[in-house]
């Protein structure tokens, strides 16, 4: 990204800033609710359009019963405002359906408008965020900044929810696991899955599905074979190209078919295998047979089609077996149904007694994929009752956020032409709070964060070592001094619109990935247990409490008694 | 849509069939699990690539607790295959991605691949279905239909789950109540919103606040104002154009602010509201004014941005007088907080009043809308309470289908090479049916339809008024005659393929709007009950069941007793 001083500079670097467009085409100024539009109309009207107004984006509880957020969706956010520009078509479609009484300047003002106005300011993708603290202050002319709300809401949502959805299944599964997202057929439409599979690799996942996503933000992909490959295999006649090169190149097996069956007969009657099996599915073996001769390489067969310990790990056995003959090592098996914990620790031992008998080193750590319907609630009992899977594939209950699947992230106006504004509520959590903000997170001498603070936008920084006051924001008789160790202030300038200051580059997608998992490591470990977590203290500054309730007052209609 | 003859004709008439590509430019052949390539490359491999093969995509259990599921996703499914041609640029990154042993043939091969030669038979879209039954029934050579499998299932699964959803909410509001969608803030990614939007009108709603679902779909709009628009306003000062022109534009009234100031002082003490409210909001009075005078004819205000009946409905009714006085009829309040069924009628009774006071006709009539986070549980408990609601505006709970984020559609194979095939399970729920089928639906007497069978394919239809045996699928003691009074096939051909059947165009979305409603008023009323409703009955011809048993035995290993 270019710097860049004069006002006059800064309106060409908006225009050339060179941000690609959302990811998803679809969206557009038009992906927005109608009464954005409407209100645009009104403040165009009354000669309102270009106050100044601060918005702030923020959510008022953490999902999933826990105490943390993973904040993502800022890059498509900044994307979509750097190349926001209504088209003639889109103007002539908003003509057509707000009033006929509406005027012509309106649309005119409509042609006209960008974002190259518009400041955002927010916190860093990646990072763990608490409820009320704004993740991002938008701030512009208040039309253009009403219609941001609904796609901004919209394109934060659900990238915070799957986030942290993600982030909690690496917290259950534990470091070591590897985690593989498969929800793209259950997502909640097409995007609901090219977004998941991101944003659960940014909340920790290793790896997806998903191709799509895969090309569009250099994800891994992973993926081997189905049932139905399996069951379109009538018999092992089938294969009629059936030499296979060994690994090394030095020679080829002219019938590695053959090579299978004899290895099938000979653990038939093995020490690691006698008894558990007669005879195979031979569906099944011709499937696993085929499935190698493609990917000698890349040899990982799905073992529950017909029945996982009489028929699919022999198939498997004999088949990784004639693979080490010609120097290839099998990667692995996947259980997609039935007891995971039980047959994980059962295939386990099957795969160490091979090791020893056949003198196959490392045959014992070949790797055990479960993947039936998933979620941290099974990962957690799989942990409890003990079990031998190295990966987990998770779709549904991951990608849909199933627990919970919406989060309730608002966008409410904090500022106009320099006045504070609040929005009242009987609902005391419903209550938004007012005045353009700074937000800093206040650490504490064993280096685990403490506090969030919010000041006025002129009060002066926490600083390091000086005490400072932390008030709720809303109940009088919470509050606490705290003597910070380390000041880090939140909210970061990312278009810098009609200033100076120097934008935030958008960092690469593995960097925001980084960023969440070391932020998630760093945090004080009872905030992020999943029963009763502490909740993280979220806070105003003295002089931010005094005003909020002055403004409070000064809104609420007063009653009368008769 | 053209007809064809010969299988030459139909190739071209495929590539010419002239049906748009899918709504999301996103939904492109990569939009698939990586292991549909990797066992495409398998099935290449083998030789076994061109075989024909028939997989059913069906669900297993009907969403939200409920006994019917609409199925809807089918037009994208179609507009999907109709355009499939993976790009150059889509193999070149297939080829880095799968194992560099893969043999180049495979990427020509790619290259060459459309779905001219895939079969889909489809019950029509917006229809009521049920569990087991065969949604489509996709045929064409094996490796192409196994991709397919992801986007068919991501493109059906969010569609038919939240147009289910959506009819399960008209069920419980009741035909008379206008229905809203407001959810595209908290749905999941934008065409999570957009799709929402689509799905939950075809499921019965009336309109969206989805600007570009309204743009794309045709789908009418909705929405006037938000809480942001009533605090961005001061003081009634602020408004400078203060005239508005009689509805009938015989004069203008130069000064509509007075108007509005002198409306409220009169109700202040008047029969209908005296002792209500002492002094209101003077933001939220220029506010409702300012909206008024940019939409005189479309005046709907939120009137719980300070305190609803102290504030908001004052300061509502003197605009409404005060536009009434030139012509205008408001068009009613909003209601986003608070006690729903409390509010609603007290507001009514005031609305009611001032109808006699004033002699107002049908300002009784007012219309009322309702918005706070509400759900089918909510409406239903509104409706035991009493209230006096007109419309509902549903977002979250509705969208992401909270109750339940996602439907498990699957896609299994049922044939290859005219071999029946079936996939076996510990769960006898996810044995799959075997052998291509067709499906009917059988109508009793009273015109309900009473149960859905499968048959083989070469099977004699079900004949009105002759008896047939409806087995369940998996449990042999469940069987029952039926003496059907109309039998309607269910699967309709909607992409022929290499044969020259007649394909079914595609309806509009009002179309398929109005089948779900009307199929929905067809049915049983235990069925639609919200609790515990009667299963409908899905069945198999005895012939079919007689097979899918041989076929079970055939496949299931035989254990051994040591």
């Amino acid at each position: 990204m270019e710097e860049a001083n004069g006002s006059e500079k800064k309106k060409k670097k908006q225009a050339g800033r060179g941000i690609a467009g959302p990811t998803n085409p679809m969206v557009t100024p038009l992906l927005t609710d109608l009464y954005q539009f409407t209100m645009a109309y009104a403040y165009w009207k009354a000669a309102k359009h270009q106050q100044r107004a601060v918005f702030d984006l923020y959510f008022r509880k953490n999902p999933f019963g826990g105490e943390y957020t993973v904040f993502a969706g800022l890059e498509e956010c900044v994307r979509f405002i750097s190349n926001f520009k209504l088209s003639q078509e889109e103007i002539d479609f908003l003509k057509k359906n707000l009033s006929i009484t509406c005027e012509d300047g309106f649309f005119d003002y409509l042609r006209g408008i960008d974002c190259s106005d518009v400041q955002v300011y927010a916190i860093p993708e990646g990072s763990v965020v608490f409820p009320k603290i704004p993740l991002m202050r938008v701030e512009g002319p208040v039309a253009v900044v009403q219609l941001l709300e609904t796609p901004f809401a919209n394109l934060i949502n659900f990238a915070s929810l799957v986030s942290t959805n993600a982030a909690r299944h690496r917290f259950v599964a534990g470091k070591s696991k590897t985690l593989l997202e498969f929800g793209l057929r259950r997502a909640q439409g097409p995007d609901g899955g090219v977004s998941a599979s991101k944003y659960c690799y940014l909340g920790g996942f290793d790896a997806t599905s998903n191709v799509a996503a895969g090309r569009l933000f250099g994800i891994p992909l992973r993926g081997t074979h189905s049932h139905a490959f399996v069951s379109s295999y009538m018999s092992i006649d089938e294969i009629v190209d059936k030499s296979l090169r060994r690994k090394d190149g030095s020679s080829t097996c002219e019938d590695f078919v053959s090579l299978v069956q004899t290895w099938l007969s000979k653990i038939q009657w093995s020490k690691s295998l006698r008894g558990v099996f007669s005879e195979t599915n031979q569906s099944e073996l011709a499937a696993f047979t085929s499935y190698a001769l493609a990917f000698p390489d890349n040899f990982l067969a799905l073992v529950d089609t017909y029945d996982v310990m009489r028929s699919g790990i022999p198939n498997f056995c004999a088949v990784a077996l004639a693979l080490s003959d010609l120097g290839y090592k099998a990667v692995g098996i996947r259980l997609d149904s039935g007891d995971l914990a039980y047959l994980s620790c059962e295939i386990r031992k099957i795969f160490c007694s091979i090791e020893n008998e056949f003198k196959l080193p490392n045959f014992g750590k070949t790797s055990i994929t479960a993947s039936n319907d998933l979620n941290e609630e099974t990962l957690d009992a799989l942990n409890k009752q003990g079990h031998q899977i190295d990966a987990y594939g998770i779709g549904t209950y991951l990608v849909t956020c199933f627990a919970q699947a919406a989060l309730g992230v608002v966008f409410k106006l904090v500022e106009i032409n320099n006045q504070p504004r609040i929005k009242l509520s009987e609902d005391v959590s419903k209550v938004s709070i007012p005045c353009k903000k700074r937000c800093y997170r206040l650490y504490g001498k064993e280096g685990y964060p403490l506090v969030d603070i919010m000041t006025g936008e002129n009060e002066p920084s926490p600083e390091v070592g000086q005490r400072i006051l932390c008030r709720h924001p809303f109940q009088e008789s919470k509050r606490a001094y705290v003597v910070p160790q380390r000041v880090e202030e939140l909210l970061r300038c990312y278009c810098a619109g009609n200033s100076d200051k120097k934008e935030e580059t958008l960092p690469p997608l593995r960097d925001i990935r980084e960023r969440c998992i070391n932020q998630l490591e760093q945090m004080r470990p009872d905030h992020m247990r999943r029963l009763n977590p502490t909740p993280y203290k979220v806070s105003v500054s003295a002089q931010l409490y005094d005003f909020i309730h002055f403004l409070w007052l000064n809104e609420a209609p007063v009653g009368e008694l008769q």
